[in-house]
């Protein structure tokens, strides 16, 4: 299985990205590694890491990279010969199997949209993540691929998570649900209420409006959301999580007492941490495209970056794109052209 | 000063806002209660709190009740005498000063808005609330009363953000931030984009967008969103906490050691279960309509009902109103007629 990896995508790339991938070839056996970027710039991290000389390791040359700052449709086209345009080439022309990039989100999205194509009959790609509730994880998609979504790629979306969850969660029914502000199917905004009523035609197991307050408790398997929120959704627990984080440790070394009773709990924040470790989800699925994409957090260290071609390799076994196609049609929601 | 407060609005009314009434009504003197509810169902409720006599209470008879499932709209026509609407009529007739409701969201919007009229120049109202950060706590608005919003309401939104700050923080120019995807302006959806071009041209200390992994750090003084998204954030942020403390018992009480750390840290845990404790914030403040209204959340508990009554009391001191017309009149971001 080859795994094109775009070495200079992420805040600390390349040099993470490399030493990410020198453990995942460590790891995990099968896997060969297309490491795209510019051959210069990734030479020394590579030599660091011990793997000039690795035959599951080539190197691809790319002349251009995406910054984060440049606006994604306009990086793809003024930039052919960015990383993550090379790796995503390499996809379509089927010299790689998947694609991991932890660079600017928008630009992998465009670029494997231009490049790899959408599955037959899907509109829009949505990052989907897996997220931990107190019952178990669940899926949220779409993570941040489409900031302005129509009904039509919500539900789409709804069979996307569906096919995702099954293969995830081993269920063969996964209760989907759309988030809004409140259960009622009056409830929501217009692009919500528009699309429960499509949902609730369609062959899927859903389950209604999922609201805020019961998403971390794990209401469904899956929730809908367009990415603008997702995005939100998403990073806000990041920071919520941080501050919490920050309390903890105030409130915990405010005297002696409490000092040893943190002492005595150390393994256990150690396993909290674990829990909402973003690092060990190893990046967000990009469903939807003709092709595999992980796309991993912009500052992915070495950890996220492994992980990240792990996931790439589960997500090739997974096979997860034919049974995208097949429930498409078969919801009746295909599209004759992708937007 | 008199507040009308909501005798049917919430989920356990109406014991629960009769016993926060009570409550409140021994903790701060100089205010008055008109406690608008159906008589009957009142009357044991007042008596169980000895408030029969009580020279402070004054029940007003509202032969209807709007219930949860209601839509909001449907509601105030079909129900004019709710409690809700007879509440907001009281503030419009000038013989309350603040209304406070712990009952359906959408339906104290309509009524206030209906009856108390839009401040001159504002075209909706939004509800705002404080919400902790690791800096201090911050302003979310709007958390629920628009869930479709056009960029001139939230930069509407913007400007009563700001007089609440400035009060609530005591700063002068409080820091205005924008949700959205991306920190650059060309990041966001359609109405933040376009949001950003107005904010950016208004004399307000406009800090830019903010990401959802800032929000919590204390990015700005003044998140705005719209009301969708506030909700969910809102919402979420509640279910979030219960999944971390779910998680923090089941860590801190798997073995004898962690269970002896647990109770060495007792007090820890009490005081950061009060950081997140929204019965403490005392309802959200509706900003906007021509009068105080104070929102609770439906599950309330009757510490939360007196903290509302405490807000709405602080609100009609604040005199934020006549600081809102002003500002909005001098951002040029007036408009002729509420929508």
């Amino acid at each position: 299985m080859k795994i094109a990896v775009d070495g200079m995508g992420g805040d600390n790339a390349p040099a993470v990205v490399v030493e990410g991938v020198a453990d995942a070839l460590k790891r995990y056996s099968g896997i060969e590694v297309l490491l795209v970027g510019h051959e210069k710039k990734l030479a020394p991290f590579i030599k660091k890491n011990h793997l000039q000389n690795n035959p599951n390791l080539k190197v691809v040359h790319a002349e251009q990279v995406v910054e984060m700052n440049d606006s994604s449709i306009a990086a793809i086209r003024a930039k052919k010969n960015s990383s993550i345009t090379v790796a995503a080439t390499l996809v379509s022309k089927g010299e790689a199997d998947a694609v991991v990039s932890a660079g600017h989100t928008g630009a992998a999205v465009a670029a494997t949209k231009v490049k790899m194509r959408m599955l037959p009959g899907v509109a829009r790609p949505a990052i989907a993540i897996i997220m931990p509730a107190q019952q178990g994880p669940f899926i949220m998609l779409d993570a941040g691929a489409n900031v302005d979504c129509k009904p039509i790629h919500l539900a789409q979306f709804a069979v996307m998570g569906e096919a995702f969850a099954r293969l995830a969660f081993s269920t063969l029914r996964p209760r989907i649900g759309l988030i809004s502000v409140g259960e009622e199917d009056v409830k929501g905004n217009d692009l919500t209420k528009e699309t429960f009523k499509i949902l609730s035609d369609m062959p899927i197991n859903f389950i209604g409006n999922v609201e805020g307050n019961a998403i971390f408790d794990k209401a469904a398997d899956v929730v809908l959301c367009d990415g603008f929120i997702g995005n939100v959704l998403l990073k806000s627990t990041e920071s919520m999580a941080r501050a919490a984080m920050f309390w903890m440790k105030e409130a915990f070394t405010k005297n002696p007492l409490r000092q040893a009773g943190a002492i005595l709990l150390k393994n256990a924040f150690r396993e909290l941490k674990s829990i909402g470790d973003s690092e060990e989800y190893g990046g967000a699925r990009l469903l939807g495209v003709n092709g595999i994409c992980i796309i991993g957090h912009g500052s992915s260290s070495a950890k996220a970056i492994r992980n990240a071609i792990r996931v790439a390799e589960e997500s090739v076994k997974f096979g997860i794109n034919k049974h995208i196609i097949e429930s498409i049609a078969e919801a009746g929601i295909a599209v004759n052209k992708p937007e």
